[in-house]
């Protein structure tokens, strides 16, 4: 590690890939025989292998979460904020292990890779995946790495959904289940924003059915919109106030249809940027996921009963100004936990950013969430 | 009319069209040198012209306000739950004069209809029009149809606007503005939603850069998913999950693309309808004029400073699940109203119908609105 690497990162990292050669059966009914998986780690596994902790990703997330891939990286990975040494997940005591889910578009199998029987992209034939499903992936990888059972399964957003549905589908395999800017299913809004990405995607001309790789060409248009859309979702009106409020691009009105707002700016900024680094394919998958996301169906619409089934304790965080997935989703949660007589740690974190919080450098919540994994570490012995 | 009709609706009515033939200097520096204005007309106009109310509509209204086109027509006008005999605006007592605005696509001046100059539709080419030149363009309207002054100024969201810049502007054309549902500008976030929108429907490939209308072809993809866009922000997250919930279409998950949830069904209905009845270019137009509104800005940024400019009395409307323009936008307009010792009634309407709810038929909303336009009846002498 360079000196120029920052002393609280972990630094260069590399991620490695595994070939899982067992049969998955995922929800819609498919099997795949076998899928690859990309993962990172971070830190060190103790010899009692009791201090693994499991990151999952969000929508747009990938394996990537700490660490620089070389000395000219500017950026770190995304959760670079919560993970490394004398963060809230310290990679000085914990193993940490994040996978790059299956569906995704960073390496693991996915939309993107060669579909072994064809010797072509899978494109639009990758089945549809589900929580559930990464869930029984992850615990092949865990199976693996000769992890019995994890410190904790960790995640914001999707991630969080993740967390939750281990600690129900395999409550012996995890001691702590850390939920942030979670909730226990979307609602019809969540949905409806999610339904317009998709169609934004599905009717770009250059989306070809899902069969872009063919033509050579990508639907980026559909994926700008898709993620324009997204990220509003994620901001806070607040924050979005702070940050640009109705400042204007030239300082005076134009009367066209350029970039007049700085906003304007800022959201087709992002967009390109997302649509040259993400697959159009995985991002329809990740936007089903979270449609489909609903624990509580399988035990009769009873988020009780769900969370009945879980053995683990629980971090559930949220942020006041979150209107994707704003705290009361959270204390639905909560509520549930506490109903069934499991142990909840709750953290309301009052912040004007918006979903994006649970990335951001943040006291109160690098504090709090901290605070649980130093009880996890210590409980995991190290 | 037939009995058909309901006994509490203006019944049939048609459109007029006026040819305004004089120049319109507008915001964008353009000069529109005539105009037409298509609008209805419901009650009649009393001897000392003292009871015209002038209905100001918002993004994709138009002049079809209130009653049927035939004894057919299933429809009412956009407005019926509040314009009719003993209903809020009481045609009984007030003469209702409802203009489609300059820009729109429904008979008046705008993308759609014929530019003089070349002798094809004005397309892209139709100037930038503006919440200022709106009103320009009804006051030429009011001086046609003989009104020195409006017993009210009526109007809900970017209609509440222009009731807001009349009073501004003109202020001694009418003794009231009704601005329901309003702000005193976009916030970051409405633009972000705005550009979205538009970026949908600049894109679409059938756009040919606003020109579709020489080849016969409609941008029909990117105006639905800005109405799908639009449409979710007009309904609370409430209302979305009362009407819909989770339920799905066939029962149960299908994992695949087709409509999955009601909430997508719907959502792509109402996207579809409105593809079919709407121009491209002319919601291009509303959303920039939205964008523009900001009358605090001729005043150094002071509301106050434009406020002052009134002479009128205001009624201002909220609806407490509207997060479009929420109750806290509209207390900005009713503290700068009463900084400047303006009469203003605020009424805070309790709905989980979000932003629609300014056309629905809420009880406390029309008694409330109802009482108001009582006592502006009775100043009008009807």
């Amino acid at each position: 590690m360079r000196d120029k690497m920052p002393a609280d990162s972990v630094g260069l990292v590399e991620p490695e890939k595994l070939h899982i050669d067992r049969p998955l059966h995922l929800e819609c009914d498919q099997v795949l025989p076998s899928h690859d998986l990309v993962y990172e780690t971070y830190g060190t596994l103790n010899e009692d292998r009791s201090n693994a902790v499991l990151i999952c990703h969000a929508l747009s997330g990938n394996h990537h979460a700490a660490g620089y891939y070389s000395t000219e990286d500017k950026r770190a990975g995304w959760w670079e904020n919560c993970i490394g040494p004398g963060k809230p997940i310290d990679t000085n005591r914990f193993f940490v292990v994040s996978p790059n889910n299956l569906g995704g578009c960073h390496g693991s199998s996915g939309p993107p890779t060669v579909n072994p029987d064809t010797g072509h992209p899978w494109g639009p034939d990758f089945p549809m995946v589900t929580v559930k499903d990464w869930v029984q992936s992850q615990a092949m990888l865990a199976d693996e790495l000769g992890i019995e059972q994890w410190a904790a399964v960790v995640g914001g957003s999707l991630g969080g959904m993740q967390a939750m549905q281990w600690a129900i589908d395999c409550p012996d395999r995890l001691r702590h289940a850390v939920v942030i800017a979670g909730a226990p299913k979307l609602s019809a809004q969540n949905i409806a924003f999610n339904e317009v990405a998709r169609q934004a995607i599905l009717n770009d001309p250059n989306f070809h059915g899902g069969h872009y790789y063919l033509y050579d060409t990508l639907p980026r248009q559909g994926l700008i919109l898709a993620r324009m859309v997204g990220h509003i979702t994620y901001l806070s009106d607040d924050a979005m106030h702070s940050k640009f409020g109705r400042d204007l691009r030239s300082g005076r009105f134009q009367y066209g249809f350029d970039v007049e707002f700085q906003v304007e700016s800022y959201l087709r900024y992002q967009g390109e940027a997302f649509s040259r680094n993400f697959d159009a394919n995985t991002y329809l998958l990740m936007t089903k996921a979270l449609d489909y996301f609903d624990p509580a169906r399988e035990f009769a619409d009873s988020l009780d009963d769900a969370l009945a089934q879980t053995r683990c304790g629980f971090f559930v965080g949220s942020f006041t100004s979150d209107w994707r997935f704003p705290p009361d989703r959270s204390k639905e949660i909560v509520n549930s936990l506490v109903s069934v007589g499991r142990d909840v740690s709750y953290a309301e974190i009052d912040t004007s950013k918006g979903h994006d919080a649970f990335l951001l450098n943040i006291e109160q919540y690098r504090r709090l969430f901290g605070a649980y994994m130093q009880r996890v570490a210590a409980e995991a012995g190290v």
